[in-house]
């Protein structure tokens, strides 16, 4: 059942892979709930992913950009306002990539070459996006732009490496340009910090599974799914959420909160 | 608009004590929103105020409870399941009141016995609330308990006195029963820190027209309104938002992350 | 080798119990490090403790007094300064004590006189502690007045019980009383939150043993001891520290800044 | 009066450029503490310098390094080593600056070069210091890292522009580095989050007067200066503080808790 929550609302989705994409799920939910919005994605992840087929199923189109290429931004978010016949509504920022985690350098042994690219594409990107929206003066009053994130930028998760360096940096760019935004623009800029995920870009992390399972335990209600993830990103969107800015939401099942479960605890009490 | 948000649950709203205060607004809007609720308030509290309007206006019941009294929420949530026809989905917690700053008590010569009422009605009740819910197991699977904060938690704002420890302490019970109603019941708990709103009993805090004007100068989409609130706390009752839980949530356009604002620091460049 | 880091220190030590103590090791550290000071504790700890051996030790004369009863502060207050022969530099509270834990009674079934007395003992001492120190002005300039805490303050230990929220409610004191020590008479004010302790108090706790491993496993550094802590303790009375205040100190091993660490992985990923 | 708390530990500090640097002060400090150690610089940071003075004062060798420079910092590490006789005890990294904030950029219209230059030398130097200082080997156990940072990190002031973000990533290099340094070598490493001071480098930010200004009446033990910083750097280092590793520490005289002081309301309140 639609709640026409955001009925004639205009957006841009970055980073809808395959359908286990977070970004493909809250493309899906916003156009249940009445948006219009453009696809947009590297041009070399398009090729892997099956975004057409959202796009059909959306009504949307797509605009290919690397959202570390301050022309390829320009130009989408021309389209965009173009294309969807107004300023926008919401965006959101679903892109991250560590090269050193690719090609397995550990944390203490990074190719600093890999690091900066990998801060480009996953941190800096987000102030690239928010510039172009800004300077073109693109994004309406009240709009609302969300980046997704992780923990590990507040508590080392060994594996995820030098994205945890990655996310600080992303929150920290919500904030900053929140600021602005604010200010300037009556624009809202939050990060949610979301469970771990099994969507395909995280599937890539060393010893994911066992650490969904972790997570699932240490959080009360479970991990939060990629599918609840895009409904709580349709209500940061939404008018009901209009005064929330500058924020890192946690969204994971009460994980952030909690010191250690009894079941995780269970594992150290049969031994000791 | 309705978008029927909140169609077919139920829910106990405490703390509605005139048309300023942020749960009459929530229970308006939880009313437009396809909710049915029962209100509730403190017998004496009830006399000062006009809680039998909004009643009128949501086709709502009054179930007077002395929220610090365990009879009293026995009764409340006994009544409020038959009423309602079923299990509870949501409650709102919005009581505070500190007898130390009602009597001129400064923060550094408290009377602890005006010390210990004021935590007992102001964070305590929000345990008692959670225990009779729980114990009754009166809520609904994927219900969502809300109560009211403020940043005087984290940081001191002189003129909130005692009350800043009351608040720490309600914020502790929402992580502390969110996550035994997260494993048990899948509820989710969490506290809303809200701007500081020209409530009725906010107004009694000295200083208070001062502090309103600093805090909208600090915060880039200005102050958080009771409305605003009201619409933040139905998000957070809705289905979009169940995996949040055991979070404090900053409700200020942007105050708790402004180190200082542009229009703050003005005053002290004059100056200078 | 003492650094003589706290000469011509006088202090107040509250809360040593025996030789597992962090308050004992404290004094015996500070006395070390050429500070003089008094015991305090309340009378019915100081019968089952052997005290008087560390005042013997350390030079120190005990003065016994309820932490909740304000006469019983103001006596020891006023005997410490004679005792010492000026006024105070530092002071630690090491005062904590749930009866609902102690009666098994779980955090959801609490009896609420149990709760208030132990809010009353473990949380609101420290208050009326800061209060007669402020009241009489007690305290010298540059002074640092500590109170031991823990991490479930921020999240949720499940055995942790009504503490967590005492803790919660204790850290809140730090700030708010902080702010007036340090604008009044240039004192400091924080609260350490220690790793978990086995101390003779922290072993009362159900599933500790277990947990105490748990926590080793989590801490990069290993948990921190109460040696450890009574170290860092002195640190935070020296005048290497004037400026730090209204702050709680994560004295850890980095537990608290760890997601999970491989040693707790491992212990998921031969299962999954 | 020396208290010796570094006798016979050997250092690198970076950063000291005149006697105002906190590292310049630092560096005094840790010589009168009985600590041996290196200085470095930027070779162009140092033609401004007067850091001569400093190593003839503390009779330390300077070792020129651009801490962006892999060969360069190797070539530190080893000759530091050499020179002081053993392996390394402590390290201070004061190093920071924004290419934008020199050019007059702001924060919504970065030029991404100058972004890239700031981030590299404000925040991924200390990565390439751990880095160089871990595959060496040079860290003795219970040796102690310390970054200066600031926080803005956490909440947005207007002027500090890309380097609030350049000291979130530092930040989190702090924690994911100081999980291996930890787990693998016992190392600790912390940054130390200071007040606004005085500094060459920090005049160089515009409206810093006013601003440091501000934070003095904002914060209840006011600033803490240079020196200040320098003495707690120290404690940092000694072996007080063997267990606190992975943390933030605010060092500001109160700021970071406070909500707004009455000092500052006052200026809200005459005009309202």
């Amino acid at each position: 059942m639609s709640h026409n929550l955001l009925k004639g609302k205009r957006g841009i989705i970055f980073g809808a892979l395959d359908e286990n994409s977070i970004a493909w799920k809250t493309a899906v939910k916003a156009h249940e709930e009445g948006a219009v919005f453009v696809l947009s994605n590297a041009p070399i992840a398009m090729r892997m992913g099956q975004i057409n087929e959202l796009a059909e199923k959306t009504g949307s189109q797509i605009i290919p950009a690397d959202a570390t290429n301050i022309e390829d931004l320009e130009n989408l978010v021309d389209q965009a306002v173009e294309i969807l016949g107004g300023k926008i509504d919401f965006v959101l920022h679903s892109i991250g990539m560590s090269i050193n985690v690719r090609k397995g350098r550990h944390y203490t042994d990074q190719n600093y070459d890999f690091t900066q690219k990998g801060w480009d594409v996953s941190a800096l990107s987000f102030h690239k996006v928010c510039q172009t929206l800004y300077k073109k003066d693109a994004m309406n009053q009240w709009g609302s732009i969300v980046a997704l994130t992780y923990m590990a930028a507040q508590r080392v998760f060994p594996d995820y490496n030098d994205m945890a360096d990655n996310k600080a940096y992303l929150e920290s760019i919500a904030r900053s340009f929140g600021y602005y935004f604010g200010k300037d623009k009556n624009v809202r800029v939050n990060t949610i910090s979301q469970s771990p995920t099994p969507t395909t870009a995280g599937k890539g992390v060393k010893g994911f599974d066992g650490f969904i399972a972790y997570a699932e335990k240490m959080s009360p209600l479970g991990n939060a799914s990629a599918q609840d993830c895009a409904n709580y990103t349709v209500s940061l969107f939404s008018d009901f959420t209009r005064k929330v800015t500058m924020q890192n939401l946690y969204h994971d099942g009460g994980f952030t909160s909690t010191g250690v479960s009894n079941d995780v605890m269970e594992k150290f009490m049969k031994e000791d």
